[in-house]
């Protein structure tokens, strides 16, 4: 089958991946799932691992197809399979995982010790087949798409992960800041705004990103660069700040917001890692807020999200490309010109 | 009366304060209460007030009577006061809350919009009598002398609220790691052990406080100098990290730990702030911990902390000193040389 | 001024309440407020109170005039009011609190060690005017009008407050099931609706209250005398239950429901209290559900629902009645014949 | 093998089950585990099981080897199990899941929508060897031996979860009320007192369970037959009541204390069935408390609780006897002839 690997880190998006043939994954565990993949959402952590930016925190072994947004058809299951069977349309959590280690047996996909992670330590899903297992994927409801619906398979329920945890602090009458409105943050608001009463203030550089920030339901729009960010919150909750904020970029300049626009008892939410934060001690302490890091879902979270979809609650701006177009869409991200999410369909 | 005021800012702590003659304070409105000072802890934050650190943070008027951590007697209340009378014994939660703002409604003395933050807004208890409200004070159990339990005025109840927050994730067979056993971290572990079944690890410079932190509980101790604080947690928890990091240093290296003791979920309790975070936002999302911060706490929970003890569960280790010998207090503390928490006694 | 007073417990609605001349109430504290009552609602408990049913659980003292859901115009503050003024609009709480007891330090308005009750244990706003204070007041948006809010004051609350906490344990792709879409049920279900994206299921009698459930968000609603409820949520729900049951109606047989529509985990939120529950300790063991009462809610949570009607997410279905048609209004309530929910503009 | 098995539901507990001769069970799925037993604790819940009390809430198939608190050695496992071996000591939790359903992913052992439970729905551990999976045993540390530690397979997690459910609302000053120190309430005493500053009032009617409670940490004990419960509470907690109870008994006269007993707010847990709940809802409405039910607890609240053993926290009281001698055991815990909790031997 053709797949789009990794060979080398490199700088260069142009050419980052090659597509070429490869051995079609096979069942050969119990709980084994082969899925055909029909749509493979390309994510800005995707350009990351071409960098290399993430073998400081997790073992590769190169040639590596990438890939973790994953939605297609069932071809094959193991033995022991009960869940699911071929033909069923899946969607795919990004992370294998163990079922019994003590973070699985909690629900704590992501904390699994034992986990595989397609397109970044196992193989991925740019390609026509991707071997996954039982516990990790999600029936989709009948009529939906799997190319349409493929990126929440990270980019979704990451943005839903956070959303849900900023919801549970988020009283009718507080406020929500959304710092970047791009693939995850128009998921991210989407899910404040239907699974909460809050008031959002979206934050994005690009006119066409506030422009869909207001059209998904956010109050107040704001474009960092001709407006004070701080004094803008500050007027828009009387002086008392936001209750949260999900900052979908993680850049010095993004996260150094938190100690002018964080009420006292709220969460600064780091979810994109474009940068560091760089704060005194004390500024924590006096404005008793958190930075709260945000990784992914857990597979129960995905399976909420996508009875989110079915309500008709989140609406996943895609475009589509061909395999062969892969290293485009690389650079194309790279450079700001991919609007709401670039799907993969092998 | 004779109160130890600040008239400048000043890095030279044997000529901080002065000491010298004001007007006693009087009852003025329905819900005032006045205090005969007879404990005021002093607390490393006097010495940063000196300093001139928060005035980045709050308005401060010079001369301003230092002094947050008090207790005595009540001498003087106000016709609308129903809760003590003269002759009762109180401890006295430093901030003066207004009652009727949204955070004061929701329990949050510490987020009041109108608050006044005694020794540090308005005048303290470095003095013969202290001008407080009725919202502000915590009747004691009998036979408590209030100079011995004046520090948990604030000590106490910052590192009782980092503790009760911590408590609340940390489960049988979990690790709650304690940096900084000082006058703040030795209560706090007590109220760990207190509260919780997890194992503590003590992390302190000085031998003569990881001794204190074995005689109080802590399942191991380490010496940062000696070695290596990740490898030994990782080695105590079996490679998961620890649920828990309450940090009362606050530095530069003891935020630095985080990444690499944190288990995933867990959170880096910020209680000290003698220094910075500097952290890609990557490791927040990798590792999905936060840095949480912690600012004194509430008014309930210094009667929880009052109640903990009336039940023998907290030892301060105190000791005392004349308010003529306040200077060299904070010179004291500035190097290092109090053991336990320094009482002034006026 | 005149006000609607009970005299005597009576089984007979025609004649619950005189209407008489009383002395206006005055400011006497210093944090008191005087209303000048522009609507208060009348409430199923009005009803229970005329009937001696809540003897055993408060103490009264008749004559009383009745009426807990207030809203009007400030007329006369004391001289510690900070946050309201003569010509404020305001909905009141039907509690006034002490603000020192414990309970109100923890923002627990409902369980004041001290508290009055208006319209239970003093005075109500069936009268043209009310004395309260500044602790039980919440200033209304710009253009809202009295009359039509002040059912919130304690229908709303209470059906706001059991929601919220329903809300809490539901996600997208749960169940709530609301049984009785009355004065309660029906601004609860537009709670749900707006704070979570859980399903709801509506059961009540009246083809009336269905058919409002249906235009207020119900994506399903039973005819308990035509359908089997347990039937009909196990089908919507494949067989798993629903994750919360707000009870408007708390008879024998809707209590009854719980053991087998609230699936393991769940909670049947008790908010009517027309009957018993008759249970085994076996089932609650067996499905591990909790019975939850719920009695109003907190000063902050009507706040919140201020924020829900300023936000448009909540409609009140009144009708409005002079103080001359009091009991009237009791009779045609005992006989299911309001709508909505009946407002005196005295 | 030899199994102890139920053939008819009986009233008559001198003949309740029958020692028999059959198949020793061996491993059939990759993941089955198969135990030989070395304790197996008797529980309330067999003379239950034995009389019939299950079989409006559970399948049964006769003849059934009862035995659901279980602990022994490993002798055969299954091809795909990774975390035991023969040889390893374990402690089985009584329900076997599937691993895949919603409530196994979220951890939530109990609600697995596909279990099957030892003793009660196949085969259990009054036998020489036992059939379970994976999913079900958790090892035991070095030297605790499993007979004196099987009861904690169910008395145990079951107190556990109760207690831990009650601690999440117990802060210093809090109180809860323990009623029935038999086989579950001395572990549930104990965890409380491991994992909280909570005052514990201990209530039973036998003077060696009073003493027993008093060993473990109780502050205080009430022997129900002279003395009145709801004012000995109302006294000891100086009128507030209890935040939370916990009833190991579940009869009708213990359910009938919450309204007098439970603070506004509370919770009265059911964890014991011996008879109903007979309130009105008014009273939970009123009181603002909730009935909620317990029963068992997670896997991973057994390993919690496993690790409290290890830490010495929790001292279970055990009496051993052999597999020929189980009616007589049935028959002596009928007429509360059991000190502690009476372990099986086979």
């Amino acid at each position: 089958m053709r797949a789009a690997r990794l060979h080398e880190y490199t700088e260069d998006m142009a050419n980052g991946l090659t597509v070429e043939e490869v051995d079609r994954p096979e069942v050969s565990a119990g709980d084994d799932v082969v899925v055909e993949v029909e749509g493979a959402g390309w994510c800005q952590t995707d350009n990351h691992i071409i960098e290399g930016m993430w073998t400081d925190y997790v073992d590769q072994d190169l040639p590596l197809t990438l890939g973790h947004e994953n939605a297609g058809t069932v071809v094959e299951v193991g033995e022991d399979v009960r869940t699911v069977e071929p033909g069923d349309q899946v969607i795919c959590h990004p992370v294998q995982t163990c079922g019994v280690c003590r973070p699985c047996r909690e629900g704590e996909t992501m904390y699994c010790e034992n986990q595989s992670f397609n397109g970044l330590t196992v193989d991925g899903g740019f390609a026509e087949y991707l071997q996954t297992g039982e516990r990790s994927v999600v029936p989709l409801p009948d009529g939906v798409d799997p190319a349409d619906i493929a990126p929440h398979a990270d980019a979704g329920i990451t943005a839903y992960h956070a959303a849900k945890r900023a919801v549970a602090d988020l009283n009718p009458g507080d406020t929500a800041v959304v710092v970047g409105v791009g693939g995850l943050g128009h998921i991210g608001l989407q899910c404040l705004d239907a699974m909460s009463a809050a008031d959002i203030v979206a934050v994005d550089l690009k006119e066409s990103a506030r422009d869909l920030a207001e059209d998904l339901g956010a109050h107040l729009t704001v474009d960092p660069e001709r407006e004070d960010v701080p004094a803008v919150v500050d007027d828009f909750t009387d002086g008392s700040g936001a209750e949260q904020v999900l900052d979908f970029v993680g850049a010095d300049e993004t996260t150094a917001l938190a100690p002018d626009i964080v009420t006292a008892g709220g969460d600064h939410q780091i979810v994109g890692y474009g940068g560091h934060i760089h704060e005194p001690s004390q500024a924590l302490v006096n404005g008793e807020f958190a930075y709260q890091g945000n990784i992914v879902g857990q597979y129960t979270e995905l399976q909420e999200l996508v009875a989110l979809v079915e309500r008709d609650e989140v609406d996943l701006h895609t475009s589509r490309y061909d395999l062969g177009e892969i290293n485009t869409v690389a650079e194309k991200l790279e450079h700001g010109e991919i609007d709401g999410r670039a799907v993969i369909t092998p």
